[in-house]
């Protein structure tokens, strides 16, 4: 019997979308007003899924203290108030996108989430443009 | 590997619920106010979900941009400010529940998305009251 | 010592922006597609608010199942699942616009509630359109 | 061919999180505030999704009218305003933990509703913590 | 020239409506559910509004860290996780309606945020139901 | 008799809090990680209000149209994607925080609409931090 829960924490920061392989005209018309130079800047949410079976002394799949600690020690510790592009390692050549975000995300926290639990990682750019990656 | 994108629209609609082959007590059981013949409306919002592998040379499943161009040409803008039961074609003899309105939007879509992306829509009637439809 | 209440309901209406005094062309260019024959519709929030000083033996400013059952008898039951422009008496010759059914539900709640408190009627048409009224 | 329907619900109530068979130090340590013996408290939402066919007559999945009325005569009328470790009888001696509460609620509803449909239930505690359960 | 800041807190609690110089059926009659004996929650969302002037060297009305802070140390602490009626001194002997909270919010904060900014309490006790109080 | 009306919009930006009459450790003591040289961002919500009577041929205080292109036109064309502190004239000499940026669009906003309304703005940097400005 697997049961799903979920933790939700937020980060801001700083991106551009950009293909350094492309010429200047080209990156305009696919990223448009993303491609700013100077770059432009969201208030990202972030919703963790873990499923896994419920432990009967807690009552709990995962503690959701130890899950909220995970997420900011590996994730949003590393994101919020800054420049994806320049600050963060994991996008040095890797456009910041929604989608590789997400995937990024999702690695870091397959890593330190026993293998045990299902994993599933939502990220909204906007309240109206969102993606999720559940690693398949 | 797929990874899903989510965009969220919204349209301003009337409507009615009635089943012309059933007489007006049955009506007013049934679909009780929904069934005034006089019309009442909703805010709808809808969510439209694609799945598939992102390109590597844009970092994107399929430009939101172009999403919200697909939904806002083929769907919003013959639903936004109608009336689902006398204005649009689908509904003339459909009964426009948020079941069957979830439906006919997923099949307007599914011919305007390559059939490699996989579609799912979720239909917001009110707040409270909500469908999703996957095709399957 | 004044502190303001605030109850938050909702209906689902029909409803049709019109002058009939102008032209069809005047119409079409002043109201758009608000103008639609055949009516559209909302989800409407209304949040209604009284000031008045707390009742030291309740700790109540007014009973707040008091203050739901005065709006849902007297405006709600009324308004919910209705044809503005039609079923609705006030509109009959009235623009039923988000002010002019501010202004209505506070002259029908003005008569019901008590002269002593304070009355305003905030109406949510989208949750990007609203307004506000204080009989000011 | 399966359409998913979901109706919104909610109730507040009190609890604690506790485990009769640990001594007090592990109870801090494991529920740390949730462990308060004068009990804390929350808005629960509560969503519940059925899936099945589209009966052809109605353009419903399930009656949404029913459905809220099953809802709140099995789970809403016993859990709302009450001390989910002293007054709801299946928390006697199950720890109400958002995990269990939501499996409890499935447990109720699964009873009550056909077995044609599918069932899942969704339980937010706060905005920031939810789980979901579908009884698999 | 004064401008409003806005900061937004939660806690989550217990509580029960209760005159005790009432007689039982009284109590029940005025405040129903609320009344319960054993208590039921709530997930509270306090927001804090100061005005003053901006401080041209830092951009700030007041400095958003330092509120946050303020709120936590003096409010939150002291609420979050606990039984208003049992756990809190405020409510040993006020009933602890929404609007007697933030009345008690208003007086200790109004202690810790100089004179000279205005200060407004806004407490959601659910969505529908909240209460808002200046001071005058 | 005076009716507010409100149109919420909103734009994506980076931004950076400097003081650059102040030595690095003073700005990051008081900025914090919104000192980040490489700029991090926003999904600003901007909720503007105009105050004035009911026009009695339209229904309307002033077109919700015309009012959503004059804050398009003026405000949301010049800041959304945009680095605040390097793209908007404006914010050349002037730290871009929630409180002077509402400042800068009031002061927009203010020449565009006629002075017989009542103008204020509100402006959310997130949902928990924002601010609101009448000219006062």
């Amino acid at each position: 019997m697997k049961i799903a829960i979920y933790r939700k924490e937020h980060f801001n920061a700083a991106h551009r979308l950009h293909n350094p392989e492309w010429p200047a005209d080209k990156n305009e018309e696919i990223f448009g007003k993303c491609n700013n130079p100077n770059y432009h800047g969201h208030n990202y949410d972030l919703v963790v899924k873990l499923a896994g079976p419920i432990d009967p002394e807690t009552g709990y799949v995962y503690d959701m203290k130890r899950l909220k600690n995970v997420i900011k020690e590996n994730v949003t510790s590393k994101f919020d108030h800054k420049n994806l592009n320049l600050d963060v390692n994991e996008f040095k050549k890797l456009n910041p996108t929604a989608e590789n975000i997400a995937v990024v995300i999702w690695n870091i926290l397959r890593e330190k989430i026993e293998i045990k639990y299902d994993l599933t990682v939502r990220l909204y750019e906007t309240e109206r443009n969102f993606v999720e990656f559940s690693g398949d």
